[in-house]
């Protein structure tokens, strides 16, 4: 790590305390640099945001979407001031200059919007400026009016102006604006008709685009790390090869599904319209201690074993189950998927059945007990004895190489997206350096933190460079907790993570889903499509599957456990189907809802009704507004008025009239003033999706 | 300024812009360094507080006061952690060290308090490590008393416990505890009793003071600037040292008071228990546009101007107004207010009467307008033609040295405290280089800042440099407002902000005050008293001064614009001489009164009657408990019960039992339980103002 070479720093800490005197601790660890002093500027600009870690890691940008950048900006005195954000390319050219906003006056909170146009290592950061000319419209515009002092004022205005004009390109139109003025205000005349000379609109918008500015200041500058669309916007389907295609014999053995089989099934992905294909982990599964069905201790003869359990005498991470097939069936299933537009995400679970090949090469990389026996995963007093876990501390450049070396090959032969199970129970600074090592190497790759865990763990994973993660959203349910969500996803976190919303995965399934019947399958997945740019469903929910283990709040019969063939057919009959394609189309078509930081919340008068909205903002393609209405409550019928706010959706214009929304769903259409009144039937269609058609 | 060596800041944006050619700004402004990368370190520190921009600017210390170091600690699975928080000596030597405690379960939010014990430039720091002692602990607790792997978690236990003790002195007695539970534990026995051995306090003990820190990770270090203990606390008395003494001679013209006449002021002052004489400005006043009595735009003969309109031909801020005396005088009267253990504030007002020596010696101090005549004081269309601001810009360089050595000639004359008039007109970044210097060649010299504005000047001063801060108290009048202000300043903005609670000033008179007669002066002094450190009083507070010029909130006839005599033995008859005497007094006997940061708020059932309390903490003294409870209707009587937060008051022990609490304001004691009722008239005592006694 570097060492600051200014004279703050060299007082680092001597150790002296005796207790630091620690003999199984490396002798230096890293240690973050101390920051150097910088003086507050002229125009003083405080608290930028997005900043993680004074500075040091990188907020999260996306190519296309627009991200804030807010900024304290204020002065001494009565002058006037400006502040801009700056957008700069890795190669640390200026990309996007915009005028900021005061969002919170009295408070002088300042925010701009930028959007970066391609992936890597960017930076932004703001400037500020002393306003010669906006201090001069105001004093003169004030004391003219009172009609005080005002040929001194035109006077002055002379002044700013003609340094303004030289401050211009020479020859230039916005040059030749302000020279006419000048002209204009010295010619002689009424005060007033002077003043107008010097602050028309072709001055200002002159002013625009050559400001005036003096004592220029600069922030620090700050870093963004800015990744493809796909880490932000994609519509994932998750399954189990082998259950694809998997049937029982006569004699009730069953035959597994295969890569072949699976490849099959892509077509029926995209014929609903999903974007990314994720298969459960393909690899070998152990024998040893191998869970049965329903997670039982002891597997049956026949029962295929936990995925989750990897690695046999058949090979590791990098082999794939031979029930499964072969590289060259792996390879068709990519080749496929690329055909269908469809990207692969592999799931990778960092853990190693006793029978995985580590375990007898490398014993080092595990938990050896006092008894000299290996550890398995234990959550004491609870066992699990079919999992020996990694124990990255042993041998941690050996770990980082092997693993690294083995997504490098999946992504070599074709996998873009990584779905890592229980990324928590690593060491952060693993991931970190890993996924620095891919952004260079691989930065069409995005990784996907499967972390159901705390919020500081949850973010710190988004922080130190996962693109996207599972989050809580499965357990939001009630109206005011999925709105307060909803915003913190798109206002609070967004520096920090990329959300996927999943209703259900292989191990989740909450009451509301095991209790709603097909109603809470719609409403979550119309919750699920529009309130995330990133959205996944497990396979089955087609056929609204909500039969729990008992005791557990996920599938009883799970295919993490056994084979499970399905008759999707049923998935027309429930509407699900239709509706998960329907869902995708909509997304695909409105570029509102493929982007996180542009929610807006709409009261209604329910509590069982959500209404929110997303817009694109410029910068970010075609103006684009999006609507959703949704009832809640999968078992009846509720109708509120909703207060629309016109301002958030860009309407002002509309106050006092009417707007068409056409309802995406249904496909009709409404004239709806600013206070509609709806009534939804969980049981017919449970929400309102409207685009906002602007004349 | 710096330029950073590593390898992301030589990307810094290049000028590409057209718009960058700015001909009237240095060619290259000052640009804060960008910070370096650090790795998330294997137990992860994050958001370590306090930390002003990025750690680039120093958090406020106090010799003496406690301060909180909070950072959100927290690790991958489910082992142990620790983290303590350490605070660093300008030398850069470890001078405290304490554990942290997580406040937030959940969230991982540790927080530990540390108390600087000198003056000067500290930092403080946040180190983790993975606590191998509690795991184990906490696994083999669990685990035998499910009856699982009991003698592997026996033997577990003495391999961590040998290498604890291998990690301790040499024949300590702590490798001596741990030496001898090993060999008990290695003895046999039943389970739970070897455990015992294992987790006995003989070993938690010597393990608090040795403890086996694996993983030692580091937070960044961050910068603390520890001031002395006048810059929190203190209590202020203000006057205008032309008023002491002065009378009105048979034909109505007034004799000046002066110095000397201000010096045998110093008795009284000291005589109701005040620590600061604080004087309005004592230069030479101008002439030119004088204003009059109660802000006439023209002065009549014999009117004595402004303090505020600084400097004539007798000198400028560097001189002695000629009616007040000599240098000789104010040094007589800063030797007499050293001999009472009084400290001497002076009032700078940086800007100038047309008169002043400045104006004709460096015209280029000033804005000059387009005209040639130089600029006077403007808040368009507002004129205030007896004042010309400096301008900070047209010679930075030259006012700086100026007003540098104007500030040292008085502090080498004794001043040790400026109360410095409107610094937020000024250029921040003149002030943050002005208390830098004086921060280093005159530490004890503490600067009060008089910024009425809006919070992110008000804090940025503080965060620049200023060591206490006007505010917004007396304009807090409301039950809830009083409490949430309480809570900000003692918890948010401590770091950046130390309070002086003023209930009025020669500029403020609010209408709470002009309205509620004696009984508000009685009740603002004792919550100023107690509610803030730092608390001042303006003169003629005693006599409970409360009518206002019309249109105005500040004193009709104020001794701004005139001669005040007054008869200060009428402040025994109003009771508020002796109230602020009384005041003070218990002030200067509880320490708890004296810090900033240990406010607890107590629910009361009256929304006219509030309850806070203070209480020292670890490393500030004696433990001292301070419970004020205050009538804030300064009309009628109310009464209400109050819900005692008894841990809070550091008294868990005493839940269900009585405390004995005296009041120190009418000497009574009485028996409280957790739920007390009072009742209190603002016309007799409107406030208890308790001092717990804890057996």
């Amino acid at each position: 790590m570097n060492t600051s070479s200014n004279s703050r720093s060299s007082r680092k800490p001597v150790a002296q305390d005796r207790r630091s005197v620690q003999k199984d601790t490396p002798a230096t660890p890293v240690r973050p640099q101390r920051a150097a002093f910088a003086p507050v500027g002229r125009i003083p600009i405080l608290n930028v945001s997005p900043v993680i870690e004074d500075g040091r890691w990188a907020a999260k940008g996306t190519v296309g979407e627009a991200f804030p950048v807010q900024a304290t900006v204020f002065r001494e005195g009565h002058d006037a001031w400006s502040a801009e954000a700056v957008l700069n390319r890795p190669d640390g050219s200026e990309a996007q200059r915009v005028r900021m906003v005061d969002i919170k006056p009295g408070l002088h909170r300042y925010e701009g919007w930028l959007v970066p146009d391609a992936v890597g290592e960017w930076s932004f950061h703001v400037e500020s400026w002393s306003d010669p000319y906006r201090t001069w419209e105001h004093d003169a515009t004030v004391k003219i009016e009172a009609g005080v002092d005002e040929q001194l004022m035109i006077d002055e205005g002379v002044r700013v102006l003609t340094r303004a004009a030289e401050n211009m390109p020479e020859g230039s139109s916005e040059a030749q604006a302000l020279t006419d003025a000048v002209a204009a205000m010295k010619a002689g005349g009424a005060p007033s008709s002077l003043l107008g000379h010097g602050i028309s609109s072709a001055v200002k918008d002159a002013l625009a685009t050559y400001p005036l500015r003096d004592m220029l200041t600069f922030s620090a500058e700050y870093p963004l790390n800015v990744d493809r669309e796909l880490a932000l916007y994609g519509s994932w389907y998750e399954f189990f090869p082998r259950s694809t295609g998997a049937y029982q014999n006569s004699d009730g053995s069953w035959v597994s599904g295969t890569l072949k089989t699976a490849t099959a099934e892509l077509d029926r992905v995209k014929a609903m319209g999903f974007t990314v294909a994720y298969l459960t982990p393909i690899h070998p599964i152990g024998t040893t201690n191998r869970k049965g069905r329903n997670n039982t201790l002891t597997a049956e003869p026949g029962d295929p074993g936990s995925p989750y359990g990897i690695g046999s005498e058949d090979g590791g991470h990098d082999a794939i189950h031979p029930d499964l097939g072969t590289f060259d069936d792996f390879d068709s299933f990519v080749a496929r998927a690329r055909e269908l537009d469809l990207e692969v995400a592999l799931d990778i679970a960092l853990q190693a059945s006793p029978d995985h090949p580590w375990v007898k090469e490398h014993p080092e990389w595990f938990t050896t007990r006092v008894d000299g026996s290996i550890a398995y995963a234990e959550n004491p007093p609870k066992k699990y004895q079919d999992i020996y876990p990694l124990n990255f501390d042993n041998d941690p450049e050996g770990i980082y190489v092997a693993i690294r070396d083995m997504l490098a090959l999946w992504a070599d032969h074709g996998v873009t997206l990584f779905r890592i199970d229980n990324p928590h129970t690593k060491p952060l600074e693993f991931w970190q350096r890993l996924l620095a090592e891919f952004r260079e190497k691989y930065p069409d790759v995005v990784f996907l933190a499967e972390a159901f865990t705390n919020p500081p763990m949850l973010q710190a994973l988004g922080a130190i460079g996962f693109h996207q993660s599972y989050n809580y959203f499965a357990w939001r349910n009630e109206k005011e907790e999925i709105e307060e969500y909803l915003l913190e996803l798109a206002y609070d976190s967004d520096h920090l993570v990329r959300p996927a919303f999943w209703p259900t995965t292989h191990d989740i399934l909450t009451p509301y889903m095991q209790r709603g019947g097909v109603p809470a399958f719609a409403i979550r997945a119309i919750l699920a499509a529009t309130g995330s740019p990133t959205w996944g469903i497990y396979s089955g929910y087609e056929l609204a599957e909500n039969i729990a283990r008992p005791g557990a709040e996920e599938q009883i019969d799970n295919e993490k456990y056994q084979y499970k063939a399905r008759d999707y057919s049923l998935g027309e009959s429930t509407g699900i189907t239709p509706l998960l394609t329907k869902l995708n189309a909509i997304r695909a078509a409105h570029p509102a809802l493929q982007k996180l930081r542009n929610v807006t919340i709409h009261p209604t008068t329910s509590d069982k009704i959500l209404c929110f909205s997303k817009r694109t903002r410029e910068g970010e393609g075609e103006q684009d507004i999006v609507i959703v209405v949704l009832n809640l409550d999968p078992f009846i019928t509720h109708d509120a008025l909703i207060d629309l706010n016109f301002a958030a959706l860009g309407l002002d214009g509309y106050a006092g009239r009417s707007i068409t929304v056409h309802d995406e769903l249904s496909d009709q259409t409404f004239e709806w003033d600013q206070r509609p009144f709806v009534r939804l039937d969980p049981h017919g269609s449970a929400a309102h999706v409207l685009s906002v058609r602007v004349s």
